[in-house]
């Protein structure tokens, strides 16, 4: 999982590390916004998310108007503009394709909902799991995948399969219209160009943590 | 998970965004080695990331020497180069705090060793789960964390539980000498300012992957 600092394409809209920031931002603002603040600072949002107010004033003018000097922003309105800008006004159908543990967790505690996204199908190759309920839905076997995914225009899917079967899952996937994969495994996806890819491999979060802990002590959160 | 795009140093060492790339390199690697390859070209090692050839380049000259112009870089030597950069061949003791589905995930499917990291400690709140057994480890009272982590020299923890014990468990996870904290919860941590912590919300990377996929079409992979 990690952790992709790829930039898909950096200047179209807004630049891939203000978007990785933006998403960001979103959390500390449903957080705030459930603790039910109205108003918050550059200053305030920059010491929750860890960097500095400049930063985030930059990273907000590119939603265009949001605020005023000294008054700060509107949580509601923060919030939603980052939702636009990210496209989650949009509802996109999401699928896990492999119901492991790390499959299970995603289905069960990720707040797809509340994002624009449907969790809308569950597949496996399992017989002992093909038909078992997780959460809402009845696992599917994955040989359906072009087909279920075709019926519920499924677009975005997480692939939680064993490295063996992964890019053959994500043929499936691929066959059945889906447009971006979540990939979990540590194999490298073949994919047409149409279809986005985003590596989440988890050793690659420890590494980082591993580097950002010892290779650099006490960091400058300014 | 998310997708921190944090930069907690960027002059000290290398660049964040670099030593993320860096350990992307290394997973690519690390699947190049156990296919055999002995020799890699800028080219194909950015083919297989997802970039293009000369930010590779330039992302291996942040190594120092690794290969001659037009020979490409022998696998097993770039594979060294990067551990050696991102502090890898310390060995650091790890820890899973919250044994649900995610960090049982965790502790079986990471392959901590191959990285340097030893899983040495795994915790939770549950009594039906303390005592039980998961991979090598048998479950601990998160009471026990400062305990338990000064014992095994423990500096390195995923903090899977749930938000509301989030700051309560980091609390302990600090007091028993953790300097990095790899952050599941949708909860901004307050920490010491010598113990880092990456956020890794899952929904921040499904989040990406919409934005990846509708808002960026065809990325220019060039």
């Amino acid at each position: 999982m990690a952790d992709s600092c790829k930039q898909p394409d950096a200047g179209r809209r807004i630049a891939w590390p203000t978007a990785m920031r933006l998403a960001e931002y979103l959390i500390v603002l449903e957080e705030l916004s459930s603790d039910g603040a109205q108003v918050v600072s550059s200053r305030q949002l920059a010491a929750l998310y860890g960097n500095n107010a400049s930063q985030v004033r930059q990273d907000l003018a590119s939603l265009g108007r949001t605020g005023r000097v000294g008054q700060g922003y509107a949580v509601t309105d923060l919030h939603n503009m980052i939702r636009h800008k990210l496209g989650l006004t949009r509802r996109h159908a999401t699928a896990i394709a492999g119901c492991g543990r790390l499959g299970q967790a995603l289905a069960l505690h990720v707040p797809f909902t509340k994002y624009g996204m449907d969790l809308s199908a569950a597949f496996d190759v399992a017989p002992n799991i093909i038909g078992t309920r997780l959460g809402g839905l009845v696992i599917a076997d994955t040989r359906l995948i072009p087909t279920v995914c075709r019926e519920r225009s499924i677009s975005l899917a997480a692939l939680t399969v064993p490295k063996n079967s992964a890019q053959e899952v994500t043929d499936l996937l691929v066959a059945g219209g889906v447009k971006g994969i979540l990939n979990y495994t540590r194999v490298r996806l073949k994919v047409p160009r149409d279809v986005a890819v985003q590596n989440r491999q988890i050793i690659c979060s420890f590494i980082l943590l591993s580097y950002a802990a010892f290779m650099h002590p006490t960091p400058d959160e300014g």
